[in-house]
């Protein structure tokens, strides 16, 4: 096969980078499959013949892309008769807004509620980066900032609400149907449930029924990546 | 004219409603005039003939739609070769999580800030009304809530991180031009300029930059609202 991704990997093979999934998820989509090449953040770089720091990437053919926003853009364009990520140039515009929500808004009381099992789970090789780099950036032992855990909880369950309050009208995001957006908020609560057993949604949740129903798409492909 | 809208106001005819604005900017986008007929919010039912309880109320000759969403949804159905305000598909559904958005995560920062502000400019006969029902939603005296305002302040600018860092990229929320997903936000904005001395954003805000953006829209439309 000519194509391939290179997709974050911790130890035991666990895939839960968000990033990663939300292009795994668009190639699922358009119905393209790749061979997932498992990495761990130390060897990035070096798998990637210099071409990123980060993951995902992906080659297709003679093209390499970085980053799962410019994986989408470069699926959506590459493959135009394939199911839509996007449904047309309005969607492309506001999907943007979606992914900053997610990674700003979401991402950080969710790592902050699952840090030390993130760190306890990498590659061995991979903790002390992780550690040192996550204890500069949050100004705290990665212990003192899971141990509070259940306050960040609370602060992912308030900026779920304009989500879950969108879900109690439509099944997906995007929608009647998932495209891009779900991906993208899908990745972010695929992390969690990759790599730690704290559960941060409740189960009558109505972005927990919306969860499950994206982890069926594909034919549950997003379940077995589990 | 054949086309009015009933647009909220307080005393002095402040057109303050967030709502309202979302409605009066999508007009002005598809290009189209209308009557806006003020009401107060006693008076709505009244007004609109018991066809809705809140405004904004659009009429287009034989039409009549309550909801600024619908609204919008109505015109760029009927005025399909005017100016778009959602760019397809994709963008229609996706507004509507901004929507969400803005009305969760932005409004109840930007109420609890200015809501003495907002009883104290409110017609006379609806300050009984307005102070009645916000307190037991809010269970507190709105005196009580407003003096916290500027906790208020900072919780609104935490929340609207997500389109800071959207607008370090581009000039507006839908890209390289406006859309309604932009009027829904500057309509959350547009309340509080209108009816508060308080000011909710740095000067220096990419945000507020936006927003000064927007009042410039079609010929300073949103800036001689106020």
């Amino acid at each position: 096969m000519t194509r391939k991704m290179f997709d974050l990997c911790a130890d035991n093979d666990i895939r839960f980078s968000p990033y990663c999934c939300r292009a795994r998820m668009a190639l699922a989509h358009k119905g393209l499959e790749a061979e997932f090449i498992p990495v761990g953040f130390s060897r990035i770089a070096e798998a990637t013949d210099g071409f990123s720091k980060t993951v995902p990437v992906l080659v297709d053919g003679e093209t390499k892309v970085a980053d799962s926003w410019e994986i989408a853009l470069y699926l959506e364009d590459a493959y135009p008769d394939r199911p839509l990520l996007f449904d047309g140039e309005g969607g492309r515009n506001l999907a943007k807004f979606v992914e900053q929500w997610a990674n700003m808004a979401l991402h950080p009381p969710i790592l902050k509620s699952i840090i030390v099992d993130v760190h306890d789970r990498l590659l061995p090789e991979d903790q002390t980066y992780f550690r040192e780099s996550r204890e500069k950036r949050l100004q705290a032992p990665l212990e003192e900032i899971q141990a509070r855990r259940d306050d960040h909880r609370k602060a992912l369950n308030a900026a779920l609400m304009p989500l879950r309050q969108l879900l109690r009208q439509r099944p997906f995001l995007s929608g009647e149907a998932p495209r891009f957006a779900d991906f993208i908020v899908f990745g972010s609560l695929q992390w969690p449930r990759l790599i730690s057993d704290y559960q941060l949604l409740g189960e009558d949740d109505p972005v927990a029924e919306w969860f499950s129903r994206c982890l069926d798409l594909f034919d549950g492909f997003g379940r077995s990546a589990g």
